[in-house]
């Protein structure tokens, strides 16, 4: 599967505008026989906007998620994205999945809210989830998820073959990029796409750095700090050697990890 | 508490040799005020023997532990190192403990297996260890097992500070040391000594790059290749800022991993 994850800073309130801009990059995916197009978290409002992401939030199936699916079914590439999502009173930290035809196939609700503003504003899904599209099984996680091992090998263990992230990490959590995200794809032997802001938003500076990291831990692609389009072929069948001499899901020991450690 | 990680290459072969290259970097952490010496995984016998160490393989309260008792009680620097364990008809990738007295503290054996001349060789231990050295509570792992993240996590929950690593990392597996070390640093919040073989060891070249990461994942410290002598000082305390910052242990949704992924 190729995919293609768009890194961008979009224009912050402005949803309209942002749609847009999916539009733009999903034309541009298109052209490129791109099946999957991932934009960052938050991405058609922006992340850093407090309470005013209450008056931007929409349901799963509002008008800005009926705009993506036009974009999807029109350009054939199916689209990842966050945007902040209503659910009676519950605000959600969500990303919504289309699929090329247009479909709504996943909305999924962050799961593990990351630090005092996120955890004042949003309330936490309760559900890991994975989708299938086209050859691929999809674990889907948003930002703080990934940093919690126990997220990524449920997925995994559940059959994901690669983890997809919209996400806004910001200084100074370079190393979440740089060392975590390629150990999360090395000690499960899985694919990460990890599509990130860029640029500043208030006080935050966002890290750029998106990347397609392999089974081997090694990035297929990796990018900069600021606006990308990072194109990556995802082949899990290509890793099979990786996967052999890293037998760590085989070698683990659930028994274990389940007993109290011993006290001298 | 201060501490020191012998990277070495010791003499394959030769325990007594490698006791007294122990003792030489014994005296030396006297000199500098260390209270825990950390070496490398079957540091007193070599790593990549094959059954040569079933040969070579002593029980815990065996000659070479007696001489590293007698090592440690003499310049009072606790010792963490690597051998060959013979209990009964098992052998054991075990690493063994001993404090500033001499009195033996701790014998853990591999729990994750690294490999197929690993799993030919030896058995796995079934216990996860905690011990008190000091003012700190030290989790025991060697090698492989740290690449699990359920292993430390294990750890850390049941109250380690730091988790202690005599390792044999090779090439190409650089990353590990690199990224995946740190990372585990970090999510955990914890510190971690990786102490590593150097040199080559017939087909083998192990990585060196020992290291003493402290839990907002930078290195205290960190070598090159070659023979080193790494100090650091590891102070909890000093990390409250980060732990404050980087709640992961208290972020965590146990529930969340445990229950199934939903489909879609």
């Amino acid at each position: 599967m190729r995919i293609a994850l768009l890194q961008d800073s979009g224009v912050p309130g402005e949803p309209t505008a942002n749609l847009e801009r999916l539009a733009m990059a999903a034309r541009r995916a298109a052209a490129e026989s791109i099946e999957l197009l991932i934009a960052p978290e938050l991405y058609l409002t922006g992340y850093n906007l407090g309470d005013q992401l209450r008056d931007l939030a929409e349901p799963a199936g509002g008008p800005s998620a009926k705009r993506a699916a036009e974009i999807a079914a029109e350009t054939g590439v199916a689209l990842l994205y966050g945007y902040p999502e209503a659910a009676g009173k519950a605000l959600h930290n969500a990303a919504l999945l289309v699929d090329g035809t247009g479909a709504a196939r996943a909305n999924y609700r962050k799961t593990h809210l990351f630090g005092l503003e996120e955890k004042r504003l949003f309330s936490p899904g309760d559900d890991l989830m994975l989708v299938e599209l086209g050859a691929l099984t999809l674990g889907l996680l948003i930002c703080y998820d990934v940093e919690f091992p126990e997220a990524v090998r449920a997925l995994v263990l559940a059959g994901a073959d690669m983890i997809v992230v919209p996400t806004a990490l910001m200084r100074p959590y370079e190393n979440v990029a740089e060392q975590m995200v390629p150990a999360r794809a090395f000690e499960n032997q899985v694919f990460i796409a990890y599509a990130n802001r860029c640029g500043q938003e208030g006080e935050l500076t966002y890290c750029g750095m998106s990347c397609v990291i392999a089974p081997d831990g090694k990035p297929l692609i990796q990018s900069g700090r600021g606006e990308a389009f990072l194109v990556a072929e995802v082949d899990p069948a290509a890793y099979e050697e990786s996967r052999q001499a890293n037998p760590y899901l085989e070698d683990r020991r659930p028994a274990l990890y389940e007993s109290a450690p011993k006290r001298l």
